[in-house]
């Protein structure tokens, strides 16, 4: 009996069950239904549209071969039938049937049966209702029609002043795609810093970035209102602030669609998402869901996660189209790590696995960081900066995370490292891993490598560090330090951290050794730019009898004062 | 008591062992003993600087902060004691001391008393007697001398024909170098390939590239003689061809420079290199060695081989450092997985774990290989392609290799791949794996996944696949096959392969049936780009009743021919 799969959304997750189910099954009769007028759109392709990286519109809709994925590709291709400008009223579970709605012309309804159903109904954008929001020039970012309606508003010529509000993921590309378009762009988060899957030190040195490229950044700000006469003309801040400006794009994160699933009586979770097994299966065993709108396990904790990844929901619709299709067959999409990557501006951020910040809030006790700052590659090939931050588990020295931030190479870093946390791979075999190497590519001894030398360093007590931030807060708390910088003169102006330091040079050290101070017991700490000589000044300081020398780590590169 | 701690050789194993020692004893009397008048020097950058990447020599030599490694610099940092232009003669391990000689001046003898011996001593060009070998203008590219020799040949302005013999990595990067300095380069191998880390069809697309790029390869040809009359006026090989050149680059591989060390009675292994055990620890305990000069673990075969690679140096030299200055705390270097990279022009090509050739040769009987292709990114953001091939243990389903060749992030997928195999991830893992991903950097499947995706496709028996090389063999001997490309007929002129193909888009197979063969136990073979659609295509025909359905894999962007 040919078997019926019908997908409710046909984004990422949903395109890709049902090409998956079709594979599997080439006498299934298959149906998507999507809501929009297009389907199967590259979503994380929409900032570059809008920031002018390409032209083409189609481009986001198209196969690598230049064919846009519209209902008759689709048939054509893979024999899937898909109603787009068609909205899913309700799902009868006991009929097995779906009762469905075009948006268009005459808005026929009409019922569809499922032996199987794949619900892939994504995310919409988080807002929070405030006064004056729905005014033209407020948009959000997350489907076909909001980019369309950005991409005119910042092409139009006549905004010159942006506000992005919220900034996350979305909201950094927005603001780099606005200010590609010579927009004035102001971006204002609640949060104390921006990107907060990165800790705040990696997060600070972005923000140090985007300020450099001309973003004013509101940090720690709360917005209260929208200003202006049915066309927004600004923001209103809680401390009575206003910013002036003519578009605002509100990206304050996602949250699943799930109103259909749950008068359906599907679980719904504790995170707002669907539940669903392994399998993408949901409490309704004729029912998988996959891609934003569920909730999965976080494989280093155990524990529920949102993760609303263009990756993962791709991974995820493989899963539920297959399980779709062949009932025996169980595979499994086990969970996440929650990796992530943007580019903002010349600078990129990345993160896998557990930051410190996840880290405490889920509990993990026993667990050591590292921050440490040098470049990707050698100077000649011209190089650029990386800052990362690695943490173990210190009971069985795996790595739990990895975060990396800066002009270099940042996709090889953490792509590198999420298979080496999703391996299973301890610092002892990444201090002697063998990578590949050449100029063009990386230091003979690559970034995370080294990362992992200093963390062992750490961890067997042969290096005694100390972050930014307390170095910071010490200098704050009025602690009497004696701060020293090995860099060389001429690095001076490049490096100088105007925090009362000391330039001496680490081949100096040996014969300059009557400027450190008298007493032994001073608290001295050492860096330079990466603090690499920093830590061989703290050697000698502590050889000549120093009992409180400590190394900051990453060095100047790293500072986010 | 003071501890002597002496290393021969101030490369990078030699200079990484000194350093390290250092930092674990700050009181040990360190000398290194190097006869080259340079140290420490950045040999893989050679090629880059014959070809005008960067015009400082002193680039090479200097650390990231633009201060030469010299003499005066290991004292000042680091009280490491380096005598240059100064050879080793003999080493005495019953008195503990070696003798040296000075190359300069009236060439002093002193002799030099150890603790701890650190041999790295690294390894020599590879050459056989040939006539008219000796004569001006024939040159090896290993040390810093030979570097700066075919620098002044390739700029000097009268060179216009060079020819490289041998095409390893050294060979090709050494074709790139002269070729950008508008020389007219051919490279002459004895193997019927370049590049023998990968395996031919791979090498074969590299190949492929630099004929693109202008240079002529003679593959499978053996250079018996030069010409001239004492400057090199070219080649002559063995089947009697004679290739004019003013330049000639011998790269026939390397050779461990053990002489010393066999002499004094270490044992030398069976291929060559010095024998130690995991703690670079010689058959004499204590003396140590490290880098190209040693034999080391393959990790995944547990056989020996030599890895003259420099991040293997650096890595070694660590280990070698370490237990020589703590006697008591051994720390190990477990081995290698053979992973290299290198760019050729616009291409790239890396390696890592097992080809197929290195497991067929090793034993490893129960493999599964794969080839794909692929775009690194989305189109929209200016991919690059990408053509792979997997090899997956079938007993355990572990990754036991990969390859990479192509325009696109080499370095990503070989770098993500290299610690995916060093952590003993499985394919299970990997076609779940969650990786990096947005636009500017990956697909939203990453092309490993889609790799494994594959692979995994192919041990479920959902695809039946064929390589490239066995649709060569079938065409060649005559077979009677019916070829059919997926491809768009705009797309033709492209990816035409005319090797007899019909072209049929995927999006009009369903209605074109009547084109394909009556019978339906033809064999016939799918293809199209990148084999996606070919694979579509395959499933149609199959359910449409053909038997004889196979899909050639890796497309068109994988075609060798």
């Amino acid at each position: 009996m040919t078997k019926k799969i019908v997908v409710i959304g046909g984004s990422a997750a949903g395109a890709k069950a049902a090409a998956k189910a079709r594979r599997l099954d080439m006498d299934a009769q298959i149906t998507i239904i999507q809501k929009d007028q297009d389907l199967s759109q590259a979503s994380c392709g929409f900032p570059y549209y809008i920031g002018g990286t390409f032209d083409t519109r189609n481009s986001l809709l198209s196969t690598p071969y230049g064919k846009v994925r519209d209902p008759d590709f689709f048939w054509d291709n893979k024999r899937i039938k898909v109603c787009t400008c068609t909205e899913v009223i309700s799902i009868n579970r006991q009929q097995k049937e779906i009762l469905c709605r075009e948006t268009t012309g005459n808005n026929r309804k009409f019922s569809l049966e499922y032996d199987k159903l794949i619900y892939c109904t994504g995310a919409r954008a988080r807002t929070f209702p405030l006064p004056g929001m729905d005014q033209e020039g407020i948009h959000t970012l997350l489907s076909m029609e909001d980019m369309d309606s950005l991409h005119r508003a910042a092409t139009a010529g006549n905004v010159t002043e942006a506000v992005v509000v919220g900034g996350g993921l979305i909201g950094v590309e927005a603001c780099e795609a606005l200010a590609e378009r010579g927009i004035q762009v102001r971006l204002v988060e609640v949060a104390p810093q921006i990107l907060v899957m990165l800790d705040w030190q990696l997060s600070a040195l972005m923000a140090k970035h985007m300020r450099a490229k001309g973003v004013d950044l509101y940090l720690g700000k709360k917005v209260t209102s929208f200003l202006g006469d049915g066309k927004v003309t600004g923001v209103k801040l809680e401390d009575g602030g206003e910013i002036p400006c003519q578009l605002v794009v509100l990206s304050m994160g996602v949250q699943p669609n799930i109103e259909l699933a749950k008068e359906a009586g599907i679980e719904i979770g504790q995170l707002g998402g669907i539940v669903v097994n392994e399998g993408m299966q949901t409490s309704d065993p004729d029912i998988f869901a996959a891609g934003d709108c569920v909730e999965c396990t976080h494989l280093l904790t155990g524990k529920k996660v949102l993760a609303p990844m263009g990756d993962l929901a791709n991974l995820q619709g493989r899963v539920a189209g297959e399980n779709a299709a062949l009932d025996g067959a169980k595979v499994s999409f086990p969970g996440t790590i929650q990796t992530a990557i943007c580019k903002v501006f010349d600078w990129k951020s990345g993160v896998t696995g557990l930051t410190e910040r996840l880290a405490r809030s889920m509990g993990v006790a026993d667990y050591e960081t590292v921050v440490i700052a040098g470049p990707d590659k050698p100077g000649f090939m011209g190089a650029g900066i990386l800052i990362s931050k690695m943490l173990v588990d210190k009971a069985n020295e795996k790595i739990l995370g990895f975060q990396c931030v800066g002009a270099g190479d940042v996709s090889r870093q953490v792509a590198s490292m999420s298979l080496a946390i999703q391996g299973g791979l301890t610092l002892t075999q990444l201090v002697n891993a063998d990578m590949p190497y050449a100029p063009p590519f990386s230091l003979a001894i690559d970034h995370c490598i080294a990362a992992a030398h200093v963390m062992q360093n750490k961890l067997k007590k042969r290096i005694k560090s100390i972050s930014a931030e307390k170095v910071w807060e010490k200098i704050q708390s009025g602690e009497k330090l004696f701060l020293v910088s090995g860099c060389e003169e001429q690095e001076y102006n490049d490096f100088c951290l105007n925090i009362g330091e000391v330039i001496i040079p680490i081949g100096e050290v040996h014969r300059r050794m009557d400027e450190f101070p008298e007493d032994k017991d001073t608290p001295i700490i050492c860096f330079c730019k990466v603090s690499m000589r920093g830590y061989e000044t703290s050697l000698i300081l502590e050889h000549a009898g120093y009992t409180n020398v400590s190394v900051m780590e990453g060095g100047a590169m790293a500072w986010p004062y």
